[in-house]
């Protein structure tokens, strides 16, 4: 496996090379919420592009890989090795110049999550979590890094967390989240899936979401895990499934706290 | 005046070379709020050594001029030139591990805004506006760089706004903010100063904030300015006084529709 880590870092700075030259310039914008009916959710040419990009490379270099991508669907999803794709998360940091948006590579063999990448290409931040580790890169080396790993927090009330927009929270969502941010030190908004690499970097200790899809997920995971953290439902179980949600803690001793909250 | 742009932009490099070693760093954190019994309001030493560098820079090269800055207050505010500094705007997204905190720096002439910094050292952005207009150069760069522009809006349906942190909105406010939200396309949080940049820039179209001080308010005022924006309150009026609000637009054109929304 760790010889797939350098081939899923070139897929960031393959993704970049599409990505950056249309961050921040006046670009086509498609609106797949109008399309569709549902709430807004813009989508750039970059994310087609990058996305595109990636799976030319991956056919390329692994034609009997899988991949499962935002933007052109599912491909060989039952295949050993699946790589699952989402070339710009944060989409709407995107469009608004805020350089939170991030790439997200991860790659499951036989359905598990094994290797995953997150990659903020205008700060040439690369954070992979694998086989290797958890590390830090600067966007186009393919090794060494710097080592991350998550950090103690003693209780929710000095813990930092972030989502990123309070009212994607619903219903009983909305009130276990109110009571979460009630409880909490300090909650951050608007970070997106770079907040994950910030409790993998020990600087954030919580992030909380709903509604996610498996690939604002699946880099996550092995990131989180080797970095030492948390990563799941709000009740200990797998992250994602029907309603989308997310815990990442930097402190799996926490989860007891943070359950009780958000159950109570 | 132009003399002085050069020097507004040294000290936005002073300042970086005090704050980016302790950035993401594990350094220690003092709580004003802790001890104010105020909200929570975290200082770092970054904040304090930045604008103790830029104090004694400004008192080497010129003297007569006045200072006020959120770490050390006023220093002879009536001179006829006043420098106004939050070395660290953000302090929250700084010590969450977020790159958006932003160096603030203003200097008035005679109680005018004249000249404003807004620099963000780990990008290498700085955004400046004042006699020679609005623009982005790199940090170091002290002559040069993009010119930064506004774009039009044809409607608030369609603008994609900022601000820090919803549940900073209180009562009227609270509910001010709210009929924005609704009417708005799109709101981002957590961008604190940046998102001035961001509008100066013509990648976001508003930005709106209560509970702000004079330092958090003088830079934006040169850049907006220059960049063809309105800066402002929420009626029209000048941006701070006792409730610290802020109202920051892209296209001047929307003030009247957006002042409709908020005072409705």
């Amino acid at each position: 496996m760790t010889h797939l880590e350098p081939f899923a870092l070139q897929l960031a700075a393959i993704a970049a090379e599409v990505i950056l030259p249309l961050y921040r310039a006046d670009h086509g914008l498609a609106d797949k919420g109008a399309i569709s009916g549902k709430a807004f959710d813009p989508v750039t040419e970059a994310d087609r592009g990058a996305e595109a990009a990636i799976r030319k490379a991956i056919s390329q270099h692994f034609p009997d890989h899988g991949v499962i991508g935002e933007e052109y669907g599912e491909d060989r999803p039952d295949a050993e090795f699946v790589w699952v794709l989402d070339p710009i998360d944060g989409t709407r940091a995107f469009i608004s110049g805020l350089p939170l948006w991030t790439t997200l590579i991860g790659l499951r063999r036989q359905g598990e999550a094994a290797i995953g990448v997150i990659a903020q290409p205008f700060l040439k931040e690369v954070f992979i979590g694998g086989p290797s580790g958890a590390r830090l890169l600067s966007l186009g080396e393919t090794s060494g890094g710097r080592p991350l790993s998550v950090r103690p927090c003693g209780s929710l009330s000095t813990a930092l967390g972030a989502t990123t927009d309070p009212y994607l929270f619903r219903n009983e969502d909305a009130a276990a989240f109110e009571r979460l941010r009630q409880k909490a030190r300090l909650i951050r908004y608007g970070a997106d899936a770079y907040a994950y690499a910030m409790v993998a970097m020990g600087k954030l200790d919580f992030v909380i979401e709903t509604g996610l899809k498996s690939w604002d997920i699946e880099a996550a995971l092995p990131l989180l895990r080797a970095a030492g953290g948390y990563i799941g439902d709000w009740s200990g179980g797998a992250a994602g499934g029907e309603k989308g949600r997310l815990l990442i803690l930097g402190d799996k001793d926490r989860l007891g706290e943070v359950r009780g909250v958000l159950e109570s």
